[in-house]
């Protein structure tokens, strides 16, 4: 149970609603003697936060506080309570759908679970929530890099348009990808999916993509043995982020279409190490890292909110009903997607490397 | 932690190694005054069990023993242990090749992991494993209908070919894909899939596909917001079994390249009820079910064990060598994996509606 | 795993240093449509609060503040965060002995399990952290009470003195403890208790005592076994309270000098119901509740802050010393352990309610 | 929730009825590479056994199989699955009884629970279901050995009589014990002891006791702040166990009566260690343990079952009536407990100690 939580040994535990007085999460579990500060945690949230040509005009300055369990900048081995105030919240434009059902979001399914509704711009359901795991995220990541292990990720396709990242390397992509608007490395491809973006909205409408994140350098031995292999809890960290309708590893639904022999990555010797001379495998074996990367990709729904017109229906009237989604929504949410699909991809490897023994109690 | 347990209020352990004494499983937490007899699950673990002119040659009689929870019949509410004796074991052609990994297998990963090698048959990590999930999986699905669920499922896809189920109801592709020597329900498509199969077999190689499953009248308000959402714990579930590198809900990675007006299901009114004039959403919102069908897909490799010579290394002997695979296995294992998919979306629907309050802790 | 969070459905994740910014709680599980407010865990923290004629100088407001969860005044199902800012914290007396482990106190133990040192007036381990219990708490009584079940506790000895509540109903011992400085509902052993901490104080010496909470009302069928039976579920959340050394259930430890005949309750049937005769089970049968009163003692060691000076090492020299330990102690925390217990005991109940689907997901 | 679970790394999964085919457990997250055989089991199962001038006459062989998890005599880090066949199985007497709550059993709160009942020799509820946990436990008490900690444990009190061990060392303490009718390693104590249990058996009657279990040598550092404390999880394990009704550490309920300076264990060093010169902590501070011994006690009711007559009810007749318990049953339980309260505390010591990075994932 306890939905809200996340993870074995290092786990996070979120709150808050959208319009609600914060939104913030707990971590406990995290080693002790870790250096921690606000501006780890800050880069990371402000990679997320609204804003720029492309996105959604609330302004959040997205400040975070640290609460608890960190003293004299080194993490105590004690929950970390990380919070941040909502600032600019306009509940205006969600009170006069209040009644009615939002469509391709969780308003519907949110009445029928709780019996109650905070039509407060998605309450729980929104992606704000996802601040919080951001913020979580940055710790897993700071701590992984103790360790040499980074993650990385970047749009892969975005309104139908396909990145090519080829001949790039971990650091290119991850670099380049920063740069980009839209957080894809090649250049080309994010022109033409800034199109794309900017066509959606002109009219009225939104696109999806697919996020791709990359771990360099897990060691082997992650994930645990029969159902909460590396990959399945990898599944369950990114299929449960606002928008994601599948998850795949390295080939994934490609692999389905290979043979055998195409698809089994050959077993090599390298610098006196057993290594795999490809990675269709995406880095996971029988639910176990094999050392090799390890690939994530997970598809992004179009943003639900847009302006055109919708069927939906009037709950309190019980009568169909044409809706227009005002607020302010991203036309493609894939580019702030980015953060935080590494920000669970790095907890879930964090968690396992604990598992594993491979993080100690305190460092 | 715990990998080999499964379910917060439904919970199945399972254990058991492919060339051990036997596979079984414990469910904790099936409600009391179930009917329960060996028949149901022997069923359900007929449809898995080796054989047929696609398959793999071991004749395991998989004949499932009840050892506790069930009295006069019924389910008493303490945990039900079932146990399956593991009888035509030959570990002989895997003797020969026990110093090397085979390729696409997990047996490089167990051997970093747990420093030790089963190299029996693929020890715990072999798909023999997945006989006790279907055991546990039969009571799921049995209890389900007792609540009007159901849950089937078919090939998709295999080798390529894709399958089409335009215009079938539920049951007729549940009870086609029966019929069917490759579980498919378009008898086109299935000749197809054989041919993909046998000419596969013939070449010492493999093909893979995608495996369909569908949850019939699900009740709306499962998932557990915000980590436990129901595509995430399906996703967990499905991403888990042997062999399986993707999963997608409802129109998944297709969503992805769909705009917002496309893609979002207009809200109506139907007899009476609020329901979703189109699916994309595969029943699911904001990671709580809708009341529509629920539609998992998952993406199967080929088949990593193949006859072919492929690259490896002996770990003894830390030298690059060629391995060829004997035992007995099949060149396509979607057929096989259907029953599997459909027990552990049977496990997460029981599970979750447990968790929703809508199946008693007794009948 | 995380240590910080408790219960199954009714989920409670603490946080904070007594010394840090502030301590709180989030609350994941609690039904929605649960009528909220300040009022209702601030009236809960007072009693908990520092202050009396009795008690610890240190001058917390202790006012909470709620940051998510609740909307309109109810709860909407989704996490409850609450937060309480520490105010008067005066960390000068613990600088001092720094280098110092404080007998009786945590200070050894932490240092050795994290690595690190919050020498600030002890940290996580202070019983600080119990305010955060208590608001938890608070919210949990207040369901019970929705579902006619009522907590209640008192002193039940102090300093060697047993008070004596033959023939008072569960109202009057709840009332008149309420009443007194020691939280004894018999006056003249609460004089007596008074006594021997005021003695204690001026010896700079400290007392402790026994807490009784009684579960008034409980519904029969609570409980899981094996493990997780009531009454180990009980122990588990009231051996974790800081300062207690043991805990009973019912006659406990007399039961153990009792023979079978004495001990056993009958059973009988009183106005239509199977009922228990007498109570020496506590209200717990097999790890189940009967539906009797549950009763459950905690043994709290006397406090370990006190003014003599004692002997202890400092770890940086690695050298014996001697410590007096200065701060603001209570010479006696007996009285405000009572609500601490009763917070406890109130989330296991809940908990065990929902486990037992008595308690529904909204109300 | 899953109640017949216990443990977090190192996890135990019971199941199996008095009167079913069989009992038995699963243990996941035994280190891989751990030397196992049926005979370390079997030794420990054989102190549970019933037999005995003492005690109950079913004549259990109770001969162990380990089914998984185990191969060429090494655990494989893969669950170890064990079974003992029930086979001296007479419901007879039960069956006379069948409509009938014994007194002081869990007939009547599991019928209140589960809707159903399974009147076979108290069914899951029976003191049988500890044989798996006493299985489990040598596994956990033979990793421990591995690492230098050693579990032993005694009677310390049968009938009212209390035993002396000042002066003995723990190896004393526990040959002593196992020499003895009674677990009690005080020879005129242990005389004492079989006199009360021998004047019970006339009468029809029954005693209890208490049971001491000293963990020898475990590491400092042991326990999760703040809610799975090492005192809170031990509590939990031990209340647990069937006619449990009070647990303590170290000084326990003593120490409720004793000042802080009393009570309070000096610190020193020894042979360069930080120690502690006196153990009324019983190894655990603010619930972490300090390295001293571990200390813990139970209060363990008599035996329900005695052939006196009692009141109790039919609940098929809704009347009150007069029931004779015959069956085979011990007038003493205490001597059989010793190993079922050994094995829970090794089990925690092992898990704590895995939880704190102390065993790693394979030897």
């Amino acid at each position: 149970m306890a939905g809200n939580s996340f993870g074995n040994i290092f786990r996070v535990t979120t709150w808050g609603e959208s319009h609600g007085k914060a939104v913030g999460c707990v971590i406990d579990g995290c080693p002790a003697g870790l250096e921690i500060n606000e501006g780890i945690i800050q880069k990371e949230l402000d990679r997320r936060r609204p804003g720029g040509r492309l996105a959604s005009k609330r302004k959040e300055e997205d400040k975070v506080e640290i609460l608890s369990g960190v003293f004299e900048g080194k993490s105590l081995g004690t929950p970390i309570s990380m919070l941040i105030w909502n600032k600019d919240v306009d509940s205006k434009p969600y009170e006069e759908i209040k009644d009615l059902f939002r469509p391709g979001h969780a308003d519907f399914t949110y009445w029928v679970k709780f019996g109650i509704r905070d039509w407060r711009g998605g309450g729980r359901a929104s992606a704000r929530e996802t601040a919080a795991r951001v913020a979580a995220g940055a710790i897993a990541k700071h701590l992984l890099a103790k360790f040499g292990v980074k993650v990385g990720g970047f749009a892969r396709e975005i309104g139908g348009v396909v990145c090519n990242t080829d001949g790039m390397s971990f650091e290119e992509i991850v670099e380049n990808a920063e740069k980009s608007d839209v957080r894809c490395p090649d250049e080309d491809a994010a022109r033409l999916m800034e199109e794309k973006i900017l066509e959606a909205r002109r009219e009225g409408d939104s696109v999806g993509g697919v996020v791709e994140v990359i771990v360099k350098n897990p060691p082997a031995g992650l994930g645990e043995p029969v159902f909460m292999k590396l990959d399945a809890y990898l599944a369950y960290a990114v299929m449960g982020i606002p928008a994601v309708k599948g998850v795949e590893i390295g080939a994934g639904f490609r692999a389905a279409r290979m043979k055998g022999s195409e698809n089994n990555d050959p077993i090599i010797i390298k610098d006196g190490q057993i290594r795999f001379e490809s990675n269709n495998a995406g880095g996971i074996l029988g639910g176990i890292s094999n050392g090799e990367d390890i690939i994530v990709r997970a598809a992004v729904k179009p943003t639900p909110s847009i302006s055109k017109p919708q069927r939906t229906v009037n709950y309190r009237k019980m009568a169909e009903e044409e809706i227009i989604v005002r607020g302010r929504h991203d036309p493609c949410i894939v580019p702030r997607a980015v953060p935080v699909v590494e920000a669970m991809v790095a907890i879930v490897i964090a968690d396992a490397m604990m598992m594993q023994g491979l993080i100690p109690r305190f460092l």
